[in-house]
């Protein structure tokens, strides 16, 4: 199941089932498969605006989680989880055009296979991780390296509005392959080509030890950290972030 | 005008507000004065359960703010403010028991003003600052040091469950003096005492700062930074943090 939030041609925000043949789903850019059902209605995907899947109350990333990309970065794998904060006001959805900060030198894209949490949680153990996850979608981490070099904490180079796009789907786990291809293109041409069997914290074990200390909601999101790739946006770029089993998010970035 | 969100004798959750003379106020553990009122119906301080005066989105801390805390700390004055996150899972309440995470060697208190949002905001000017506040309340930003001083950002170290405790109203800037004394005791003991014209970055200018590339909402709140006297807390410890003007937010520790 793929679970989208829409606004109908009335202009009423609804949640429905992606519905179809597997493939029947968004990817690349405009092509779309499939219809969106809720009980009986069913809507052509092209009549709906799609929202951002879910309202999280934070998003707690995840740095360094595919070896490839520590390397490229000069770092080294760390010995445990590097977590970092964006709040709910980073969020943008499928289809939007994203304005970043002006005057920055490198503002990067950076591709995540991101967890939506189901339900309040505290204390899970990895062996019951999948329990309180609703599905998976896509994230866009984008990235002010101009500040986030310089900060303690990532506040302007992580935080700022629009620095983290989701969607356009969550699908249920059951949908995407332990070994699921991530790749991300800018203006059509892929930047980044991994598949998420990469990850050198798995899912389980960050749902366990994150909510040792914290809880989770339904809507928070855990994104898992990028591939090798990463790269900078320039005004008017395209970009599709494409997950297999989830479809793709494509949203447009401007720069003042 | 001091607010308050609170749970009344027949369990509703209402907000209204602390009215009485100057001091008729929460003043150190178990001294109340004054009333609350709703229209025409007024509540005993005694009868109602405070709840967290605000429902924040998320939380902005500034750390290094006052020069006698940065010198404590062997730290230098940043040369902008220095931010960092707390998410809503952080929230507790005046009056609440906070179980803070075991094993850990120093978890300290830091007393802190907090400024409220009132609206949706961005790209605010420092000469407009003021409108775009609610009130302030009383913060107090418990820091587990065993991770934060060993990790990038301070999840482990400052986003755990129960280590923002505000309250224990929003009070009106009018209230609240440019000098007005930050005190927290713990125990009954004075640890620290300041007043806020120490901080370094104003508030005005911080909501400038912040807003050129956030958008805070209502109820958001950025926490302006602790004065020096900064020390551990232990299973037990009764804290209580007196803002003049403000009144003073008690709360509980427990560390299994």
């Amino acid at each position: 199941m793929r679970t989208v939030r829409f606004r109908d041609p009335a202009g009423n925000v609804r949640r429905g089932e992606w519905s179809g043949q597997p493939g029947d789903e968004i990817t690349l850019r405009t092509n779309y498969g499939g219809r969106v059902a809720l009980g009986n209605e069913t809507f052509l995907p092209e009549e709906i605006d799609v929202l951002p899947p879910c309202d999280p109350s934070k998003i707690v990333c995840v740095g360094l989680n595919y070896e490839d990309h520590a390397i490229e970065q000069n770092e080294s794998i760390p010995e445990r989880p590097s977590y970092f904060l964006k709040p709910p006001s980073t969020v943008a959805g499928h289809g939007d055009t994203i304005t970043l900060p002006a005057g920055k030198e490198r503002i990067d894209y950076e591709a995540e296979l991101a967890v939506v949490i189901a339900d309040t949680c505290k204390n899970v153990r990895a062996k019951n991780a999948m329990d309180v996850v609703a599905g998976f979608t896509c994230l866009n981490d984008i990235s002010n390296r101009d500040d986030q070099s310089i900060e303690q904490n990532w506040v302007r180079g992580k935080a700022f509005d629009g620095s983290a796009p989701i969607g356009p789907v969550i699908s249920r786990p059951e949908n995407v392959a332990n070994d699921a291809s991530i790749q991300l293109w800018v203006n059509g041409d892929c930047k980044q080509d991994s598949t998420i069997d990469e990850l050198i914290v798995p899912i389980e074990a960050l749902i366990e030890e994150l909510t040792s200390f914290m809880t989770l909601r339904s809507g928070d999101i855990i994104s898992t950290g990028t591939p090798a790739g990463v790269g900078p946006l320039r005004d008017g770029d395209e970009v599709d972030i494409e997950i297999d089993g989830i479809g793709t998010l494509s949203h447009t970035v401007r720069i003042p």
